[in-house]
């Protein structure tokens, strides 16, 4: 999806399309200021209405998965910390949920669909070449040149064909363009797309009806679809729960965010960083606003190493393989949060987590 | 415990003690033969009973593991198969429930007690050393010299105290006695001892009462204790489920099951295998006998790399960091059972599984 102003755009789709029952519900609890100067009233409106739905939508095709606790990592952050096993969810993260979201209403939406397209190498195109499959579309993934093989491999797995192009962020969103233009399959942006974000809510319903009185939940942030998902339902479920971003060093996002305004660079860039799952220096601009409203500014940010220790800790003391996005949020959550709430009792690191990173180390 | 003929008899615990209630119901199911030649009256008894009393002992301070399974994992078995996830219990192994078990009892039965010794560096240690800590009773830890820092870390972490000997298995042996001698401690043996053996059942009766069609039951084996409670409690549940042990090279435990004859070296020797958890050559006087009776006598023995590709699809596939033992009992379960029990539909892979190993490779 070459996303996009605040409307449910689908490249293959025409653009005036009827936005489901499930996006126009009187219920959605967001205020509009959440989307920032975007057309209000065409714009579909996200809420615990419309999380709800996207729940019962994919909750055939994926796992309700398990919160974790350690007595450990507990006494080493001085509170408890709940861990959402994200990377137990289908295809090894949470992107799954989104993508099903996603994918399952374009199958519901558009009975003629040609099928979707993504253009990422790593969680979200596992996640959308699996929910194509559940459904039977047809699905394409570009992936950089240069990706590893058991990246391909894996999509490829899911059923879905392989378009290869430049590395760089824009030749990316280009051939994703390029394709959905001539074969006429519709994007799925792993952020930039209310479906998607409203899966990703999932998540944090699961989680605050498993553990109702938490004080704050870090997300790991890249393109904020994970991060505004949760932060629209904390608010609306739990509003003295405080939702933080983790982001790796050079993302810049607690700037934006006091700025509200997106001050990153275009075209967009990557960082170099060991977490190769938020690399991307840039929150969308679907997101950016929703987390602007209902995120905390207060943002922690990670380096390299302490993520690395983050990933050892879960290792050690939790037996789990995690990626090294899921280390930073950890690493926040056992040593900055007390700096910045030193009396809250419970937090929940809903961490974005897979494990080939750290298979690869 | 200097171990001994089929009587609970414990180093700082006169010989005459009365076995307690749970062991002398006559409800308990192992016919009188699974004792092999020790005397049948003074004998305390195994059955369900006694394995669920010690279930509800122990229940407090253990956790109900789940049961994992992973659809990629079935497809390359030709089977349904699931994964109990001992790594996940209290000290990281299912050690902690024989332990508990044993160490209850103990605090129970003697209400004068000096408090608990073993010989262990790894799993039991730290199981012996937490199920102490649990009631209150001190605790001493016999460890090689030379035993890695971390696990000498992680038992004195749950307050037991160390005493150092040499690591021949003799020498522990040995060392355990004397300290039993002199402080008047109870030795805690990690499977000849019949709560240790009925501890370990419960691994059983919880993943039959969860699953309870299973056609086989995978255990990796060192002294015998799981394998033996294992047995028992799948005899008695559910028996035509077949339990089938899962050795290191140079076990040779099928050969000693097939002339119903502990040949093994006396003394004790440890294999050269990446398992460091399953290294002991031989099979307990106590758990033995049980075993010949109760477990399947096909025995499947797997090489350190073959163990090494179990631990690997149990990272990549399942995200859990399991130790070499389990990746053997993987590796049977995927690769090996086909040969035996090519119609069979559902095993579990009953393994012992822990961090350590793999997180020094």
């Amino acid at each position: 999806m070459v996303q996009c102003s605040g409307r449910l755009q689908c490249a293959g789709q025409p653009p005036t399309v009827a936005p489901s029952r499930q996006y126009t519900g009187s219920l959605a609890g967001v205020k509009s200021e959440a989307m920032g100067d975007m057309e209000p009233k065409s714009r579909p409106r996200l809420g615990l209405d419309e999380v709800r739905l996207a729940a019962e939508r994919v909750s055939a095709h994926l796992h309700k998965t398990p919160v974790l606790t350690s007595t450990h990592l507990n006494a080493l952050a001085g509170r408890q910390l709940f861990f959402k096993a994200e990377h137990l969810q289908k295809t090894g993260s949470f992107k799954a949920r989104g993508a099903c979201n996603a994918v399952f209403m374009e199958k519901q939406m558009n009975p003629e669909s040609m099928g979707v397209v993504t253009d990422s190498s790593g969680n979200h195109a596992q996640a959308v070449a699996y929910a194509a499959r559940c459904v039977g579309l047809p699905c394409t993934v570009v992936v950089p040149k240069g990706a590893p093989k058991v990246k391909c491999d894996a999509i490829q797995e899911y059923g879905a064909s392989l378009v290869f192009c430049d590395p760089s962020p824009t030749a990316r969103k280009e051939t994703c363009a390029r394709v959905a233009q001539e074969t006429g399959k519709t994007i799925i942006h792993s952020s930039s797309n209310y479906h998607v974000i409203a899966g990703q809510g999932t998540l944090a319903l699961e989680l605050l009806e498993e553990i109702p009185d938490l004080d704050a939940i870090l997300v790991p942030v890249s393109g904020g679809g994970m991060l505004a998902g949760v932060s629209v339902v904390a608010h609306l479920l739990q509003p003295k729960c405080q939702v933080y971003a983790v982001e790796p060093v050079g993302k810049d996002l607690q700037r934006c965010l006091e700025a509200k305004e997106r001050l990153w660079p275009s075209p967009p860039v990557f960082l170099n960083t060991v977490a190769d799952s938020i690399r991307l220096q840039e929150v969308g601009e679907l997101t950016f606003p929703i987390i602007c409203e209902y995120a905390n500014h207060k943002v922690f940010t990670v380096t390299d190493e302490k993520m690395v220790q983050g990933m050892k800790l879960i290792f050690e003391r939790m037996k789990q393989v995690v990626e090294a996005a899921s280390g930073a949020g950890v690493y926040a959550a056992v040593h900055l949060l007390k700096d910045i709430q030193p009396k809250a009792k419970k937090t929940c690191n809903g961490a974005r987590i897979h494990h080939q990173h750290c298979l690869r180390k």
